[in-house]
């Protein structure tokens, strides 16, 4: 069957479900039931429905017609993946976009009805869509899973093995985080909480597992109460030894699926804490049912963890300098693979090949895909690697200007020794999560892209080396990644940075360097020590080529006096930027006295781990410009 | 009857009502029935009660005690204010502050009740309060004014003509304001809107008044319904033609004290549109009512005049930047005035004096409150000068570091020929409204002041030279302003900048540069072009001296390219920096650069207006640097 039979045929029959129940538009969301960002397959029902894979993407559908929403990282893809298949693309961002709530509230007529999976939406994505349906009176209905009822084959739900993260990893036990959460609630005047979120509730428990692509998390809900905590999830995942080992700590484990259940009939306790943000409105609802019932209240705020979580303690950021340590020798020992085999491939080009074959044969199969995976080789070398953090974005040349650019099989490009490759990746240690971009020079650079890669370099010196006061947010941050590019005229499309899980979400809430509010106000939460944040100013010219050079930093104290506490940060990042695209006289003296000191450091850190080769190669390249 | 005695009088006086009507705590807030910033006398309970004259505060009563709560602003003054009161100074922003919530948590007890004069709180106002004492049950009663009770010679309520501002200054008609209200009342799904602040009804009616001290608004409320509107107003404000030219745009005028009867009985229309920040709860429940028995809805949002008043038309940017020069005139004649007069004074003290005993004798007048004055005699001379924006702060050497220092009878400064006196003074003309900071030099400085003058100076160039990308807010710029600062662990507690009004409020939301958010989020709006905003970073030195570097400046487009709109200001203000107290070789080329430009801009538009020494004296100051 055809692509476009496929999806003529699924939308069919969601609508005939839709006509059974009365449901004149059916919502269909990305997230799972925890708001996560990646999601096990069990959840794609948008990707299902639709056919388009990307990460972020809201669907509407209703008799007539159907329309998919998505961000500027994916309009290609979506373009592509939606073709023949009578969806509509809204493209968000746009100038004259139609969001998705007045594309409802344009097709819907009155007192008509919306239907969604209440377990995919949260009490706030709700709140701002029924506010605007309120309008024509649209109701909106969520006990009910149509895309589900009509998934022949739909994936099992995951539930891969959990498994513990010892004290050298997180710094603190389990009990002490639980101490100090119940802490929190009191001062919230809370007695208890139900966190949905998966990434809070690895943290809280030093748990980690698999059922989330790029996320080592485990499915599930955490209920903490006073005395008690109950861990809602399912069985098969917790082996009798760590059950055990939970239970000592007073948690509790219960079946993923009683947690609806036990919210709505057991649970104790006056006032409920919960997260409008990361709760789920089925969740939600089930409390407010219990609430009711035994007069107690439900108390909103962002989830006790998230702070917590955030803030790197001692340990972790200890560990962290060790995992961006093995990080940077894989990546530099990529580089100089690449490099080396980009240069043999050009020489073989110019007749002048005097390597042996087998090089050769290699440097031309060179591609977006293969360096990616080569990549991934190395970081495989590396103690204690676990994973990728993400799916690696290695867009060559044009392609390097697609942000969230991800090469299959139909667009990767081979390689040439001219042009810049852009290279996103990261990956996940015992010792943490890392998140790097570098955009590396195959060839002789223009002067423009040597003065765009200068300008982006600028930036991100800027905000490496900013002092502020204390009681600053990201937002007001931000700006100073930006200035270089904004006096010429130039900007990016995406935020300068965002907040980096330990052994987590490499996208972890609440820091960020942002230069707009969104719909959770995260990016004017003040930055605190311990925070560790990505710093990826970058500048993308459609069908030329995309430079972005990301490093993380972490936040720390520099300064106390009567002025206020002065923070800065360091960068945990440890990899050359590309010599010969900086153009040094355009750089201020203090900025490239800070990029020689950086190369220095990188040399004295990273040095000592490469063979003699990369060595010589990493010493040549990090001397001061 | 000594000031101890009138506290004590009137607290006992409150408690003996309290007790009758059974509350336990009595609130009284800064507040006019119309959120407005400055108030008139009638409604100074606060500082009737507490003797306590600063423009916020926040006082609590209960049996046995009572706490008053300002900001840094004014600690030095409330505490000489409220000595001997037996009230309690509560510090905001210190380090462990108690908040007036927690306060009350901790001091009432379960169950217990808070009377707040409805009028004087805002929707938003009294949910943030509610929300915090629900954890323990209080209640809260809103219907009652229980400091009006037992104020005998309360002033009587402001009831002053209202005046009519020309097309030639508004640059747009009421009718038309009106239509394009109603506009956006129609995208918001509402049929009418109850408008309770003075400035927005002011800016909507093309109306001016004198009500309040330094805004000249007029007291009432504006009904706004699809056919036409109600300006409820004190009738005597109104004269008979301007009620018919009123009339003739469909503004019918109706008694102030009928307002809450109309909206409660009744108003029309089915779902009506009210700021929380700008209604007072008073009226919020009266709407409230008439809406359940119509079956109609309240809608929220920000005032639909915020940002159109907020946008200056080009008639009004034009106005204000005629404005700017009239008031550069006034400041640049004081500033040689009392240049010159320092200097005589400087020259009779090293018995060299030459000059007549008259220009002597004045000289040895100079006081931080005769300068002030001064100064106003110079705007006094400007064509359409209407009075002050606020209050002038005079403060010389040490007082200068007082950030809202207000000099009095008694801490009135003799000025002598050294040291710095910073002066923040505005007026009000029918061409705008003006605000401005100098930091004058009465004579040789130090190192560390010159050094200290030289960073704020940078940070005020580096706020007005910013090109940023339109999507960018005040609080993503505000850094720009602070980093030279920063750098060397200094910084200033309070924001960068303010909106300013049109012959309005000198402080108007949303638009300003601050680097936290506030109640409201205003911080976070987009910087729009036509708003104006103040510049004016600073440094204060305890005990020594304070610099504050205030320009008005206007948001305009530069460039719109495929990265985007970018924007920049335009500097309005046109009055010199300090020539002696700026160390140029701490600038930048390109800072000095904009100084140079700014200063040669300044003598053209400016120097005409002045006598033939002025002309001089302004020449040479404003020569390249």
């Amino acid at each position: 069957m055809g692509k476009k039979s496929v999806a003529e045929c699924r939308l069919r029959n969601l609508r005939e479900r839709m006509r059974e129940e009365n449901i004149d538009a059916w919502l269909v969301l990305s997230s799972d039931y925890h708001e996560s960002e990646y999601v096990g397959d069990f959840f794609k029902c948008r990707e299902y429905l639709s056919g388009f894979t990307g990460s972020a993407g809201t669907m509407v559908v209703l008799q007539k017609e159907a329309g998919l929403w998505t961000d500027g990282r994916y309009f290609l893809q979506a373009e592509e993946q939606l073709e023949g298949s009578g969806i509509t693309l809204f493209r968000k961002g746009e100038e004259n976009e139609i969001s998705l709530e007045e594309f409802l509230i344009k097709k819907m007529p009155k007192g008509a009805c919306l239907g969604v999976d209440g377990r995919t939406i949260s009490v706030s994505g709700y709140r701002k869509l029924k506010k605007k349906l309120d309008q024509k009176n649209i109701q909106i209905r969520l006990d009910c899973d149509l895309v589900g009822d009509i998934w022949a084959d739909r994936p099992s739900i995951s539930h891969n093995a959990a498994w513990e993260l010892e004290i050298c990893h997180t710094g603190k036990t389990r009990a002490e985080k639980l101490a100090m959460l119940r802490k929190k609630l009191d001062e919230e005047a809370a007695d208890s909480s139900v966190i949905s979120s998966l990434d809070d509730i690895a943290w809280t428990l030093n748990i980690r597992g698999s059922d989330v692509a790029y996320t080592p998390v485990v499915l599930g809900f955490l209920y903490i109460e006073k005395t008690h905590a109950i861990w809602f999830v399912h069985q098969e995942a917790v082996n009798e030894s760590l059950a055990q080992r939970l239970g000592a700590d007073g948690v509790i484990i219960r079946d993923y699926n009683e947690t609806e259940h036990f919210l709505a009939k057991e649970s104790q306790g006056n006032n409920v804490y919960l997260d409008p943000d990361k709760t789920n409105m089925m969740i939600y609802q089930e409390v407010q049912k219990r609430k009711k019932a035994c007069q107690g209240k439900i108390v909103e705020g962002k989830n006790v963890t998230l702070l917590p979580k955030a803030i790197k303690n001692r340990t972790e950021i200890e560990n962290m300098q060790e995992a961006h340590r093995k990080d940077a020798v894989a990546c530099i020992k990529f580089i100089y693979w690449l490099k080396t085999a980009v240069g043999k491939m050009h020489a073989e080009k110019q007749g002048n090949n005097k390597d042996d074959g087998r090089e050769y044969q290699h440097a031309k199969l060179l591609t977006e895909l293969s360096v990616a995976e080569k990549l991934e080789e190395y970081r495989k070398e590396q103690k204690h690697y676990l994973g990728p953090s993400f799916r690696t974005i290695a867009g060559y040349a044009h392609h390097g200007a697609i942000i969230h650019y991800v090469a299959t099989g139909d667009s990767n490009l081979s390689l040439k020794s001219e042009d810049f490759i852009l290279i996103d990746s990261g990956g996940h240690y015992l010792e943490g999560t890392t998140d790097i971009t570098r955009t590396i020079a195959l060839g002789p650079l223009t002067q423009e892209q040597k003065h765009h890669y200068t300008l982006v370099l600028k930036g991100n010196i800027n905000l490496a080396a900013a002092k502020f006061r204390y009681g600053s947010a990201g937002i007001s941050l931000d700006s100073f990644a930006r200035k270089a590019l904004w006096e010429e005229g130039l900007d990016y499309n995406h935020g300068t940075g965002h907040g980096v899980g330990y052994l987590l979400s490499v996208h972890e809430p609440p820091n960020s360097f942002r230069n707009a509010v969104g719909d959770h106000g995260y990016e004017c939460m003040r930055m605190e020590p311990g925070m560790i944040t990505s710093n990826e100013p970058g500048i993308y010219l459609p069908g030329k080529y995309g430079i972005r050079l990301e490093n993380l930093i972490v936040c720390k104290e520099l300064e106390k006096n009567t002025y206020g506490r002065f923070l800065g940060f360091e960068t945990l990042t440890l990899v050359p930027f590309e010599r010969d695209a900086i153009v040094a006289e355009e750089l201020e003296a203090w900025e490239r006295k800070w990029l020689n000191l950086y190369h220095a450091r990188i040399f004295q850190e990273v040095g000592k781990y490469l063979n003699s080769e990369e060595y010589a190669w990493l010493r040549e390249i990090t001397k001061e410009i």
